[in-house]
C-alpha cells in the first residue's frame, strides 16, 4: 500500500507524492537531460528547472520529430466550474512559453459540458458563462491570436462530436470503471464525456489527413483521459498525444492543490488587492506561535504556503529565493513581513493581469475554434 | 416464462406475441374506443384498422390536449445501416398520415451516431450516405416541406448535445444496462447515446419556452428509449412523449420482422421489378407441396408471408382481402398466382415512389434542420 492520496480529474486529496504518481500512473520524470534538451530551444523555464513540470509520456519522440522539421501543436483547456485561480494559470503559463518556444498552434478546450455533467449543483448556463471568463484569462496571457483557438465544448460539438464517436466506440464501460473509478450510479453522460476530452488530441491530423503529433502540458490529475485518449490513438490512424505534466498549485491553507471548494485559500484573478492581502493573511505558514520564538529558531520554509507561492509563480530569481529562505530558517524574517511582500508580488501580477483580461474581450470572438461567437 | 423472443432496440428476434410485449414494456394497448376517437379526426387507416399500430403511450392524454386547443408536434426516425425497405416506410405512412390529420410538424431523425456506435462493420462515412438514401424514401412520402425537418445527428448535434446532456445526467449505467442489457463489455459512445434519440423529443418545448407536446409514431421495440425519455421528462421541465407503437414488419422468409440480414427476404425500395419477382417468388408461403393438394385441400393465410404483405400494406381494402382469403382457403387460387399479384402491386408502389425519392434530390435541402447541407 502506497501513501494514503487520491488524484483523478475530479478529485485530489491526501498528501501527495509525485515520485510515487508517476509510477501510478506509468509516466515517465523528466529527467536533467531532458530539461537541459528543452531548455536548447530557448531558455529554461523557472516551472521546469524547479520540476513543477516534473513528468512527462513521449516527449522525447515529440523533440525528435520536430528536430526533423514536424511541426505539432497543443491542446489543453479547462473545466469551467468557477473562476480562474493562480493554479489554473500556472500551466497555461508555461504552454505559452512552450508556444513561443516551438511556434506552435494551441487549442484551449473548455469543457462545460463536463462540469455540468460531474457537478450535480451546475446547470449548463452556469458552465458556460464561467468558460467564458476563464477564457479570458487564458487569453490575457499573451497567447498568439494567429495561432490560438478557443473550443468551448458545446459550441464546437460539431467537429468534436464525429471524433468523440470514434474514440467511444473504442472503450469499454470496463475500462472506463477502471481508469476513472466509476460505478453503476455513475451518469451515462459522465462515463461517455472522456471522449469529448479526447478529441482535440486528434484535430489537426484529422483536419490535414496526415499525422501531426499533439503536446498537451496540464496537471498530471488529467492523466486518466490522456492515458485512454493514448491507447485508443493508433487505431483510429492518429500519433498517441504526447504530454508534459505539471504538480498541483498547492492552496494558501497548506494543502497540495489549491481548490474552489476552500475560496478563502484559493486567489482568483478577479480578485482585488484587499481581498488578496486578506487571504495571503490567513494563510498557513512554517512560522512559530510567537514572533520571539521564530526569531530564535526560525521558521520552516519547507512546509509554507507562502514559500511554495514563490517557489511555483512568484521568484523566479534563485538568489533570491535561496536568500528568503535562509533569512525564513534563520528567523531574520518573519511571516508577516513575508506575507505583506507575497501579497504586493501578487497584486502587481494581478493589476496587469485583469487589465488585460479587459482587452480580451475585444479579440475573443477572433479566436474562437470554428467561428463561435460568445 | 413468457415465449422465447426478444425484441430491443438492436435485435427481434423469436416469434413475438404482442399482447404479451404490451406487458413486459408497460404501454397500453390501443382498444376500439381509441380507434373510433382516432378515426374522428379523419378517415380510420387501414394500419390502424388492422392492429398494426396496435399499442401507445399517452395518446388520449395528447388528444385531450389537442381537443382543447393545444398542437404538439412528432417526430420519428431511423437508424441508418442499409437501404430503406417497405418494414421502414410503414411507421412513415402512418405518420404522414397523422400529419395530415392533425397538420403536426415533424422531425425525422437520421441516427448516423447509432449506427455508427453499435455496429462494428460501419463507419460514420457509412451511416452518414445511407443516412441520404433513407431520407429520399421519407421525403417521397409526400410530407408537408413547411413542416418537416431532417435531422442528421452528426450534423445536427449543435441543437441536440445541450438536450442529450441534460438526459444522460439523469440516466445512471444501472438504469441503461437493465433498459438495454449493456454489460461491462459495451462502448461508452453506446452507452451514452439514448440520450441522442431523446432530444428531439424535447426539441418544440425546448425552443418555445413553453411545453409542447410531442407524439412519436414506430415500431415497438423502440420502446425502451422512450421509457427512458419518458422518465426523464418531467425532471428537465418537459411533457412526457406520447407514443403510438407498430408491429415489425414480417419478412418474406416467413420471420416476424424483414431485416436486411435477409435481403433476399427484404423489399428494399430501391429493388428493380425483377429483383422484387424473383425474391417475391421465393416467399413463404401457405401452401401445400402440391398444386393438386392445395386445389383440394386449401392454402393457410395465417402463416403465409404474401397474405401478411396484403394485410400490411398492399391490400387496403377489407372486402377484397376477404375474398382473397376465403379463395386461398378453398383452394381457388395458389401460392404462384397470389405471389404474381403482390409483385406486380409492390411494383406498382415502387415505380411511383422511386419517381418520387427522385424528384425529393431537389428539395432536401430545404428540409434540413437547423439548415444544415448533404
Amino acid at each position: 500500500m502506497g501513501p494514503e492520496f487520491k488524484v483523478t480529474p475530479w478529485e485530489v486529496s491526501g498528501d501527495i507524492d509525485y515520485d510515487i504518481l508517476v509510477e501510478r500512473f506509468g509516466t515517465s520524470h523528466i529527467d536533467e537531460s531532458l530539461k537541459d534538451r528543452l531548455a536548447g530551444y530557448g531558455e529554461m523555464h523557472p516551472l521546469l528547472r524547479r520540476n513543477v513540470f516534473y513528468s512527462h509520456r513521449d516527449l522525447p519522440w515529440l523533440l525528435d520529430r520536430y528536430d526533423k522539421g514536424q511541426s505539432f501543436f497543443m491542446y489543453t483547456g479547462r473545466g469551467p466550474s468557477g473562476h480562474t485561480h493562480l493554479g489554473h494559470l500556472m500551466p497555461w503559463i508555461f504552454a505559452k512559453h512552450l508556444q513561443d518556444l516551438f511556434g506552435a498552434n494551441i487549442y484551449f478546450q473548455l469543457t462545460d459540458d463536463e462540469k455540468f455533467l460531474f457537478r450535480q449543483d451546475l446547470e449548463l448556463s452556469d458552465t458556460r458563462s464561467m468558460a467564458y471568463e476563464n477564457a479570458l484569462d487564458f487569453l490575457a496571457l499573451g497567447f498568439d491570436p494567429e495561432k490560438t483557438r478557443i473550443i468551448l465544448d458545446t459550441e464546437c460539438i460539431h467537429s468534436l462530436y464525429p471524433l468523440a464517436l470514434k474514440v467511444s466506440k473504442k472503450i469499454t464501460f470496463s475500462t472506463a470503471k477502471a481508469v476513472f473509478g466509476f460505478d453503476n450510479s455513475t451518469n451515462i453522460g459522465s462515463i461517455f464525456y472522456t471522449s469529448i476530452q479526447a478529441a482535440p488530441c486528434y484535430l489537426e491530423s484529422d483536419r490535414e489527413g496526415k499525422q501531426v503529433p499533439c503536446l498537451i502540458p496540464c496537471g498530471i490529475d488529467q492523466d486518466p483521459h490522456f492515458r485512454v485518449a493514448r491507447d485508443v490513438a493508433p487505431g483510429l490512424g492518429y500519433p498517441k498525444p504526447a504530454l508534459i505534466y505539471n504538480k498541483m498549485f498547492p492552496g494558501l491553507e497548506g494543502g497540495d492543490k489549491m481548490s474552489s471548494s476552500n475560496p478563502d485559500a484559493t486567489i482568483y484573478t478577479t480578485d482585488k488587492p484587499k481581498t488578496v492581502k486578506r487571504k495571503v493573511g490567513k494563510a498557513f505558514t512554517g512560522g512559530c506561535v510567537s514572533a520571539d520564538e521564530q526569531r530564535e529558531k526560525g521558521g520552516n520554509p519547507e512546509i509554507c504556503a507562502i514559500f511554495k507561492y514563490n517557489y511555483f509563480l512568484f521568484e523566479d530569481d534563485d538568489s533570491k529565493l535561496d536568500e528568503l529562505t535562509a533569512r525564513c530558517r534563520s528567523g531574520d524574517i518573519l511571516c508577516g513581513e513575508c506575507k505583506a511582500e507575497l501579497s504586493a508580488k501578487i497584486n502587481t501580477f494581478l493589476e496587469s493581469h485583469q487589465a488585460k483580461r479587459e482587452e480580451a474581450r475585444e479579440f475573443i470572438d477572433q479566436v474562437s475554434f470554428d467561428g463561435f461567437r460568445w
